[in-house]
């Protein structure tokens, strides 16, 4: 997909919405356990449920691959199920992979090839390695890890050089020499949304995903006030806020609804804050 | 396995030795391209020949994930088979992971209780969240990434506070406070052998993982000579330079021959520089 392209599909459903699928076996409704498939039978569920209010779905690999082989299969089938809808989506695999040339290389052909993902987050520790590797797909994305949300975040991101530049504007601003903005997004916390002003100087135009608004405690308010450009810019990401709204048999229209709201207000704020 | 125990072990075997079983389907011999996994099947022929002379193993999983669920199979059955030889070995999933807590956990559980590995290699970009909960398994180790030996690894690592220090300095000094040396490893590239002299002024009795000896050009004399403590404190990763040493019917041969030349001079380097 390309940069236009999204910021389309960002107009016509009036939403910067994305779904994080971190799907645990321990945490669904029971009842789906006796599904074949019960991670994706819940993931299809809530893709159903949330495909009007959302633009884009990002499985965290983590939670499949703790599963072993099977965990695989079920985020194989969940990629295949989301391409099959036949409407444009942004996909994301919340990778946060950090390696060199070669095993870069390989993992690039997994997730932009093998499985068709739109964009892989990476982890920057590498340098420029791990990241040109994923730049040779065709409208394909990668999205750096930058500032994230955690609170040990600051144990590295923060460290400063004579000038005051912190490690996480150093990553933002060396990357931008790799890839412009139709290659390379940002992961910047909600939970931040002060720096975003500061970013927003160095990196105007490219998209940032925005972790952590919901169950960490980001304000969406804040982060369009501050991280919104012209082409809206800005993908926000919620997971645990949305697909356990309820852990009933509810969930997947306690999904909906939880994810129609946040529409909504997305919906408001790019009236405001778009040109 | 203990620190203590690893340090026994290299004793025993007068080898420090790890191999790095980055094993891609497009480098090996064709011949084992019919068997039903090739993938394990290269993997066991390089394990038994290499046995004698190595202490680790460590498979790279960027090569089995990128060959799918497929690829999930051959590393868990190259694992067991390791483990089934039932003589002590140290067993690296150099997953170059970077979460945070949740996810982190999950990461944990899959690499050190559902495969049974004993260390799991570390990014630190996103701080203490990532490496946690790994912490908490007995006789389990992390193996945080601070100096790596690609080229790239300048863009970041070398990042300086006004004092001069640089990040991966900042990494090592800072993460000391999460766990002790029994508990905690760090990744040092051999191209940057100089170095070794100031990171044993920070860590003086960690294990560094040494990988870039071989294709990579790094030398054994000099990492042993800088960064070598009165526990031997390093195991020395060779991948290609072994498992690809021939690419004909003789590659088990191969590798062991290699694995051979290797430990030979280990053994000289270990009667040399243990007290």
């Amino acid at each position: 997909m390309t940069y236009k392209e999204l910021y389309n599909l960002i107009k016509k459903k009036k939403s910067f919405l994305c779904v994080g699928l971190d799907t645990d076996k321990n945490k669904i409704p029971s009842f789906l356990l006796k599904e074949e498939d019960p991670v994706y039978a819940f993931n299809k569920a809530i893709i159903d449920a949330t495909l009007p209010y959302s633009v884009a779905y990002k499985p965290n690999l983590a939670f499949y691959e703790s599963m072993g082989t099977e965990g695989w299969i079920s985020l194989e089938k969940t990629v295949k199920y989301l391409r099959s809808l036949n409407e444009p989506l942004f996909l994301i695999a919340d990778a946060k992979r950090g390696d060199i040339g070669n095993t870069s290389a390989m993992y690039a052909r997994t997730f932009l090839e093998t499985m068709d993902f739109d964009a892989v987050t990476l982890s920057p520790y590498m340098g420029a390695d791990t990241v040109t590797p994923f730049l040779s797909y065709q409208d394909k994305w990668v999205i750096l890890l930058a500032l994230t949300s955690n609170q040990s975040a600051a144990d590295f991101q923060y460290f400063e050089n004579k000038d005051g530049e912190k490690l996480y504007e150093q990553v933002i601003e060396t990357s931008t020499e790799w890839a412009d903005k139709n290659r390379i997004m940002y992961v910047v916390g909600a939970t931040k949304a002060e720096a975003l002003t500061d970013i927003r100087k160095i990196i105007p135009e490219n998209f940032l995903l925005i972790p952590g608004v919901g169950a960490q405690g980001g304000s969406l308010q804040e982060v369009s006030k501050y991280g919104m450009n012209n082409h809206c810019g800005l993908l926000v990401n919620s997971s645990r806020g949305i697909i356990y709204a309820s852990t009933g048999n509810d969930f997947a229209q306690a999904a909906a609804e939880k994810a129609k709201a946040i529409q909504e207000e997305m919906a408001e704020l790019l009236d405001k804050f778009l040109p």
